[in-house]
């Protein structure tokens, strides 16, 4: 092995609880990993000098000076200036203007790059995962919230200006639900895990005769977004209902994404993704019919992502160039 | 004034009836200019044919010769491989797999470019137009149909694959309102110049006591899109109705633009555009109070399109590269 293709990555997954570090290669194969509490209600100077002195103690703890590391990437909540490398904007962490690839470099001396974690997370699909070998690809993740990431390319497409590529706020349903960005009836409202949640709630408390009912054990509290998708297929109305009603609202969200940026592939991520086929098979059905121009057009095929915990690290390492010998 | 400031361009709008071409100088002001009849009854190789003899004949008409021309562009409707220079698909002239550059090349023999329209025509804005000096702009032209074209980085950025960028095919309204493209509620079928047009007609037909019954002369078929802002802007209810409507569509539409793209600026195209302020002070208050992270991220500004009747040249010509010595 020359002293070149021994050159490491450093993968960082900035999260509200735990920041994800991790050692990947250049097949963005995770070598080594660790992580650390945020402690978020600290300065940000010590959760960044925490980070760098974490990362800096993995690589050194396995064999890797700084020099032998290209470079490493940081996946942050919120909205990222990713050309200065840093956080303007994150709610979930309350940061404000951060400078923080400028800060990350006085314990990490190596190239530091900064993007959005969902952007990061797209990326990372391509890179290795759902999307390896597509230039131009969307990720839509199903969580919280929508979050989505767009690739194209082979590059993060992160609108104009910081705050774009909100996927999740587009104009979706009509039932005036009201969404945490002050529009209503955003994407999010209808298509998140937690939208799914409250809406099987709903259901559970109308339908005492369900078996959607009896599988959250008679607590609504318990109910999440896979126990919909249980109760379908056993049989029951009230699932039924509940994952059509979702996964049509899903695949008017997905079919406006492939008329407007007409992507290779869309990867779905986040908790739902987990239902696999019972997703992307009616999703992929209805693309073929509404996608605009499907009978002479491309129409891109939605896939579930393949990253799952190790995306952060995965998409955080991507954003570092590496050059391979072709 | 030296030779290279002296070269000029052609630009090429090619339409369902007729096609328009003009010499342009590298500030894109129109030299010269001619029409021809599409014809497009007949082969692509006649149509192409009279094309550029006529372009041809209008540069040494003016005292170029092809060794003047930096190039030519060509604004096609419909699906245009623009790397190749092959218009794959247009309903409006009936074309399928036309290699228009090579084609063209033979009867003008310069660097020749082509793209959809209405992408040339958001480029064409860019250059020269109520874009000028933004790298990042979306055009949105309110006609028969909602074209868009998307310029990033100061290019036009059509999707991954030809047959993206349909911005007018985006998810709208819940009226179940069956659009040319297949599906329902699309965004053309409530922010079109021609759905505005119906609605009028609908709502004059229902209330003949207004001034918008009125103002078509008590005769549908004379009802067009301006009549509903000119009823309003005189007080009477229909007319007002119809307006708010219209621009609450329309304003969704153009917020969830801003919200996926972030561009620096989007220009109203088509004949609606003419209402000016009426259409876009309205927008603008909307997209500040309703745009994803108004009160920290950049909200992009509403203005109407500037080039008219010259968008199409202007456009077509925006697509030749030129080296502004700076």
């Amino acid at each position: 092995m020359s002293k070149r293709e021994s050159k490491v990555i450093v993968g960082i997954d900035l999260g509200g609880t735990a920041v994800k570090i991790g050692i990947l290669n250049q097949e963005y194969e995770i070598l080594a990993q660790t992580s650390v509490p945020t402690g978020a209600e600290r300065t940000y100077g010590q959760v960044i000098a925490d980070m760098g002195k974490t990362a800096m103690a993995l690589l050194t703890g396995n064999g890797y000076g700084w020099e032998d590391c290209l470079g490493a990437g940081v996946g942050s909540p919120g909205t990222v200036d990713s050309e200065n490398g840093i956080v303007l904007y994150s709610n979930n962490i309350r940061w404000e203007h951060v400078p923080l690839a400028e800060e990350l470099k006085k314990y990490l001396p190596v190239p530091i790059y900064a993007d959005n974690d969902a952007n990061c997370a797209a990326l990372g699909e391509v890179v290795k995962g759902a999307a390896k070998g597509y230039g131009n690809a969307v990720l839509l993740t199903l969580g919280t919230g929508v979050g989505g990431g767009i690739v194209i390319g082979g590059k993060i497409f992160g609108g104009g200006h910081p705050g774009g590529a909100e996927l999740g706020h587009i104009k979706n349903g009509s039932e005036g639900r009201k969404c945490t960005c002050g529009r209503y009836d955003c994407l999010e409202t209808y298509a998140s895990a937690t939208a799914l949640r409250n809406d099987a709630k709903k259901m559970a408390a109308e339908h005492p005769e369900s078996l959607l009912w009896e599988l959250c054990g008679h607590d609504l509290e318990r109910m999440n977004a896979k126990l919909p998708f249980d109760a379908a297929a056993l049989g029951d109305g009230c699932g039924k209902r509940l994952v059509e009603n979702y996964i049509g609202h899903l695949a008017d969200g997905i079919t406006d994404i492939a008329n407007i940026f007409r992507p290779d592939i869309i990867v779905l991520g986040g908790g739902v993704c987990a239902q696999e086929g019972k997703l992307t098979e009616p999703l992929n059905r209805y693309l073929e019919e509404n996608c605009f121009g499907a009978s002479v057009a491309y129409v891109p095929r939605t896939v579930t992502a393949s990253n799952g915990n190790d995306a952060g690290m995965i998409g955080a390492a991507s954003l570092v160039p590496i050059w391979k010998e072709g």
